[in-house]
């Protein structure tokens, strides 16, 4: 099964994000794990290949099971792991092989082209407290078709 | 790739673990993830069906990536999500399919029989601030090779 680890910097509102060339949608640098790596170090280095820049304290902000379904069967599972930054350390690249890095206005995500799932969980990723859970059903063609979403705080004893 | 999510109940300074017949090691009640399940719902599931209560408000305390190696080989690679709750609603069955179930002093978690990586992963659930991360390597007969940990905080911006 695939892992998938991102992470998502916030800094002077702005957050850092990658246009991918296919749909021109957003996502957070991000990428696969490695066999026997640990989610946070995969975010880290994830992030620092695709933008040539190291994100400051990163915090896991999401766990999610991830679902695309052709028809009634389903086609693929895999996990996301995202993670969130507030400063990072070295000028990040412009142009990449996997696409375009641009700062936007943190408020951007509410519209910006991505895939509806990851405006979820990457406005609660800047903006919760807490962690986020969840599933997410996609077409093959990247069309939500169903969210699941839990949320959970620290240390809440009631 | 296998997903395990466990989750361990502390309340009035008593921790629920199960122990387990094969060796009488103890471990936090949970199991198999099902396909398409989110890891609060798994964590819930699990600890329901193996307790027979409902776990209150559990909360994220840790992801391993896990690793059993016969000799240099990799033998198995799974995923394991560990959570914390705080209280719990009904009374636990005492004896399982799966083990005993007793309430021990949290301090216990320091001594008794158990893998040594989920010794680490149970008293950070318990105690620690923050979400923990790592690798663990065991031997296929369950013996800790390497462990290689990380901790993170909410809401750290520096």
């Amino acid at each position: 099964m695939q892992r998938i680890a991102n992470l998502i910097v916030l800094k002077d509102n702005q957050v850092l994000l990658l246009k991918k060339p296919r749909r021109n949608w957003y996502v957070a640098p991000g990428g696969k794990m490695e066999a026997g790596e640990s989610i946070y170090n995969s975010a880290i280095r994830e992030f620092k290949e695709e933008t040539n820049t190291t994100p400051a304290n990163p915090h896991l902000k999401g766990v999610y099971t991830m679902v695309t379904r052709d028809e009634q069967q389903v086609e693929s599972e895999w996990m996301l792991f995202t993670f969130v930054s507030y400063d990072l350390e070295g000028i990040p690249f412009e142009i990449t092989k996997e696409g375009i890095l641009e700062w936007h206005p943190v408020e951007d995500l509410a519209h910006l082209p991505m895939a509806e799932g990851d405006r979820t969980n990457l406005q609660f990723a800047v903006s919760g407290k807490g962690v986020q859970y969840g599933t997410f059903v996609y077409t093959t063609d990247f069309e939500l078709i169903k969210e699941d979403i839990q949320v959970s705080y620290e240390g809440e004893e009631h």
